[in-house]
């Protein structure tokens, strides 16, 4: 696994000795590690690159925070890349660089740096012409860049759960947004450091980096940026999702209770009259007892007062806006936010 | 569409051949580009001006924040300007100033820039006196201030908002609030880094933008600051009323089970005492039995003693304060909260 | 309106040319145009003493953020004043300074000012005696000092609201705290900028303003500072004020719902009993039938297990706290809370 | 009040007359003011001892933040002393440093400075062989750490909130809480900016305060700090203990409706079949008029019928896990938060 | 307790003449001071060492913040270090280090720094061949990793309390929520300024510590800052969490109010029917008095209609989706939560 571009070289699965042949012999040479198990390996790559023993145990340890660190005439940086466009796991990808090699550590065989690959071996563009430097801007560059289409993934999903929340008034939501937001805090500290490590590349004042690279670099810091701004403002929509979904439960509370509301004041007056005249008073022992039972329209006028009693109340219902709240409304708004979400998609 | 001003002339459609003869022959050429499909245009271009590849990737690539980059002799300005004034759309406007020339690009022909352009026909103001970096801060100013009329529309929407808010307790204003912050929070990524893009003009120490052009993008700087007091203002007032529609809706369904309590309340005991006498009891055989019911006055004691109930139960609920608050409030808040608003317009 | 102290002389309705002869006549010339409709008079005033065509602009524009702007050897400064002590409208008020004048510009004539003219007139202090930057130090400081009046009166009527909240459970409230923290919002934006400007005045390094007055400068640096914290305070505790109000709302919703479960809890199962003994069963038919309709205590056992059932459940309720909440406590509240606000007071 | 430390020598109710007597005499002179309404005596001192106009403003107007002021060869002081244990209220203490003599304004007779005079008139320390600068920090230190029992008597009333919120459900913990949070407030504004006031007197480059004293206020500003930090975790608790009481509050809300819900379920059911079997259909008309009323186990099934109907509902809700929440609980977990209070304190 | 590397020699128990003895005789010398009580056996030392009296009272003192102080050629630094796995507990550890020894003192004896004892011992690493800085950097080093374990604890727990919110609805959770909160808080507190600390060991230009110390200090340096990472984001998912929770309880809330309202809607009416028919009007005294008990099919078309609207009802609740939401929904949601914790750990 040691290439050397310009007169390009490729050798998979290259031993120390292999290695330490290729150096010297080409103007740039990359030896990028996949796997971090065979650590003589590692310390014979360090021995022979001068690689300091505090940046091989970051190397090792693969839960670093990005960061750069300046030794004599070498670099040491630690990037970290998406793993997956589907969640927040992210892999550590140290680099290495000095005035004509860079060593690359990763744990497992790489996917967002094959096009940089592809580049070199294809000799498009003037990544072949340049130095080692311009090669590790590509590759953090790449690293930086895998971080997009994670977001895109996750801001797709957000606009699934906006319809969600309207559509379909699931707990279950929360939960997801809950994760969602976790999982955007994760990114968002997985992507805070980069800015201010390709940053400290820009500024520090090594040799190894030239100004053109620079100039690129700060490309790549207004890539971070962007990745930040895009993590910060999703997270503010799924915070606004969540208060979306609490007031709608509210709402559908409120609808719920008055249709109880309704039910309850239209029956339980007209319910009393029912049991009013169902009591027993012996109105043979006295003229006073319930002498309504046996008038000749007692049951028809009380039939009609019932109907007065319950149609008043639901007149009053109607006039304070209880009753007449429609259901095709809904459905427009989904249309509505449906439409929104294409547009500025 | 190349335009030189000072003895003022302008080519629509022009081709790369009729801009490189316009270059040297007016003291100021500027050269707008709509629509960036044409690559070998740009690429001229690019060639002609001494446009960095880098820079020209940022013109295609449409979705840059704004800022600034120093290249020895030229600067190039990203700014996104509105497109509508109904939502929160941007568009990318590029800009590359060299001594006597500026480069614009745009996807789409433009609007905000039009007064800039009628300026420079009809020779109003200094305009055409002055050097390119003046035209340059005339076109940065004519898309920074073209959020204004946004913000303003975004303004009067939250105003019908607040009107809707207190009005009809409609869960859709909810969802209404929730686009608006989206939106005001893309307006806020859109508008923020305008600040230090222009700042950064200001304060670089480029030679191709005269002391007089720094005091007027001073002025730049005092409206893009303007814009995010008012977008972090507009956020704080959408979140204040998300606020007010919940406690709005839990005042309702306060209101509603007061209601219902109410109605339960004052039924169900005397409902208690109607079924109570509507029992069976054989007091045939036992004078144990209900001898209420055969008693002279016992049917018109108990509907009194249904009244008394009643009517004490329901003088618990309005010296509680249940009962008695009324309806015409409502409107009268109304109308107060419509004066507020005007009188601030 | 031309005012010329040391040996004070004071001509309201001066034009263009008694402002020209005033000059270099006096020591100290203060010229305060009240109205800035009469474009030919400060078009006229601008050319006399110099002011730049930008800040001749921000002095027409009335809605420019307070500023400081030095041109070589003359500051312009734009402040805000407060205009009313009852809402938040504030006004423009744009000062010109040069070594032996002052320009101010405002749309209405002032009242906030009037202290300091008083001053002028009577002579008293040592504001005669110093120079025209003084004047500006006055005039500012006069300006950042209308605000406490207005944060005064906000602050009463927080406290009001604070009793307000405790004592009438109104929704009506909510939307004042709304308007109140939309106002204070509104008051933060106007104060915010002031302190900068008059930090800016005391670091620039203009000969125009003397060591003296950068001490008097310090104080009105610490007046801002005072004022924001006012602001953000009152802001912070209007919001706990509605988190109050949504929290007493539900502890009222508890209680509704309390008095809704009691009534409800202790009425069903004896009125399930009542309606059992009202069924029909032919007791004649079968002995099976109901018999304890034809027991000689029947009638009175069954309104015994009645009391026994609802005083079981009322019990219930008393150990779970439910019952025995009192009246008497809430005015002990209001009281406690009313001597809070008195002795802060 | 004069007091002279080294050959210490103490005189209460001095006068003008002996103060400036005193003046020269001792290596030290600490000239403490109690109270501030006699004018002609704070002008006599300012004349002596070169305090600016400015200052003296200052020291009358008692609502000064904390803060520093260089004067050529004097520095002016304002600080803030707690003045009771119970709540937020503050005092303003003013000290003017000059090389032999130290100037102390308040209000009333003091106590947090008691330790210091006492130290004074013991000759306890270094503090009568150091320069008036150390006793100006012995002071401030003193006026500091004034806040430590205020912050802890706030502490410890939180930790009984805390055991009152999970213990009593009562709406008066919301409005103890909002008072407990703006006293903090204030405490907060109070506290503030004696961190930078300790810091500009540690940095500012005065001759008068030397290598030694600041040193000591390094130790000062540690305390602030620490003050700072205590203050912002109170605050946060106490945010954190209003959702706690909502969140209770809606816990309380979900059990009272569970009782009444469980209780509708199970009691509307049987009660309709007892009503079914209240009605008079006349069974002697028709066959299928309610033969069931006829028939010889009618009643005893009709029995049979509603307990199985109320056991199966309670069946359900005891899976649902509505039913079967204890009562015990509670208790334990008061204690283990009891628990939990004492183990930190 | 007196160490001294290089040639190792350990000393339990060891007086004050001993470590004076010492003193010299090695080219690093550590001093480890377990419990503070013994002042004179502390003044002793601070006199041997040259301690400043100050930092003698911050040892003593054991609730000081984190920081360093630098005196001419000693440096005085103070970290706190977890005490317990369990809690947010935490303990002070002052190091005093001079040129060619280290003073360190804590209260109890210590664990989390017997693996540098050990390597100590057993002269692993270049420990023993390096200065007393190194040392220090050590003990920094391993009092700051102090905390990852407490925070690994809190993680899990939190992801306990995750899969508690969504399973078992129990108030006592918030609570529990709520202390974890306010441990955060205390954690945050403690670990905060240890980064400034080391940040302040790493510029401060003391010739005491090496550039190889600095290098090694570096790694500390982002230690700290991913303790405050891992803090902060611990803080965001506890507070998401009561979110959480309130959302799921208000989401119970509505399922309860939905069983009572269903239950309601559907008994009320019919109950109704079965006391309209219940009502003892005599159908001997008028045709009109309820005749509809005399028909043939009365009862079972009243048994029909009633089953109607039950069966209506119920299909309206139906469509509305109030009915049909699922148990066992539920459960795969647990499974879901926990595969995704379980994935991540």
């Amino acid at each position: 696994m040691a290439y050397g571009p310009d007169q390009i070289a490729e050798q998979a699965d290259a031993t120390l000795a292999d290695v330490r042949r290729a150096r010297g012999s080409t103007p740039v040479l990359w030896v990028g590690v996949d796997g971090l198990a065979d650590t003589t390996l590692l310390q014979g790559l360090a021995d022979s690159f001068g690689l300091h023993r505090l940046a091989l145990e970051d190397v090792i340890n693969v839960h670093q925070r990005p960061k750069v660190e300046n030794y004599s005439d070498r670099v040491f940086v630690v990037v970290r890349m998406a793993l997956s466009e589907q969640d927040a796991s992210t892999e550590q990808f140290a680099l290495f660089l000095g005035p004509d090699f860079l060593l690359t550590f990763q744990e497992r065989p790489d996917d967002c740096l094959d096009p940089v690959r592809r580049r070199l071996r294809e000799g498009r563009g003037s990544i072949r012409g340049l130095n080692a430097d311009y090669l590790a801007y590509a590759l953090i560059d790449a690293a930086v860049d895998s971080y997009f289409p994670v977001l895109e993934t996750y801001g797709e999903r957000l606009e699934d759960l906006e319809l969600a929340v309207v559509d379909s008034p699931d707990p279950e939501l929360v939960e997801t947004l809950h994760l969602m937001k976790r999982d955007l805090l994760a990114m968002r500290r997985a992507i805070w450091p980069h800015r201010e490590t390709v940053n400290a590349l820009i500024r520090d004042e090594t040799p190894l980096i030239t100004e053109t690279t620079r100039l690129y670099l700060r490309d790549t810091y207004d890539h971070a940026t962007q990745l930040i701004d895009i993590v910060e403002t999703s997270r503010e929509i799924a915070s606004g999702l969540v208060d979306m979904y609490i007031s709608n439960a509210s709402a559908r509370l409120n609808e719920i209770m008055k249709v109880l509301t309704i039910i309850a004041t239209v029956f339980m007056p007209i319910g009393f009259l029912a049991s009013l005249y169902g009591m027993n008073f012996d109105s043979a022992t006295s003229p006073w007892n319930m002498p309504e039972l046996g008038w000749r329209y007692g049951y028809p006028v009380t039939l009609l007062i019932m109907t007065l009693v319950a149609g008043g109340l639901l007149a009053f219902f109607w006039r304070r806006r209880w009753i007449g709240m429609g259901g095709p409304r809904g459905r427009r708004r989904r249309r509505r936010l449906r439409a929104n979400g294409t547009e500025e998609g």
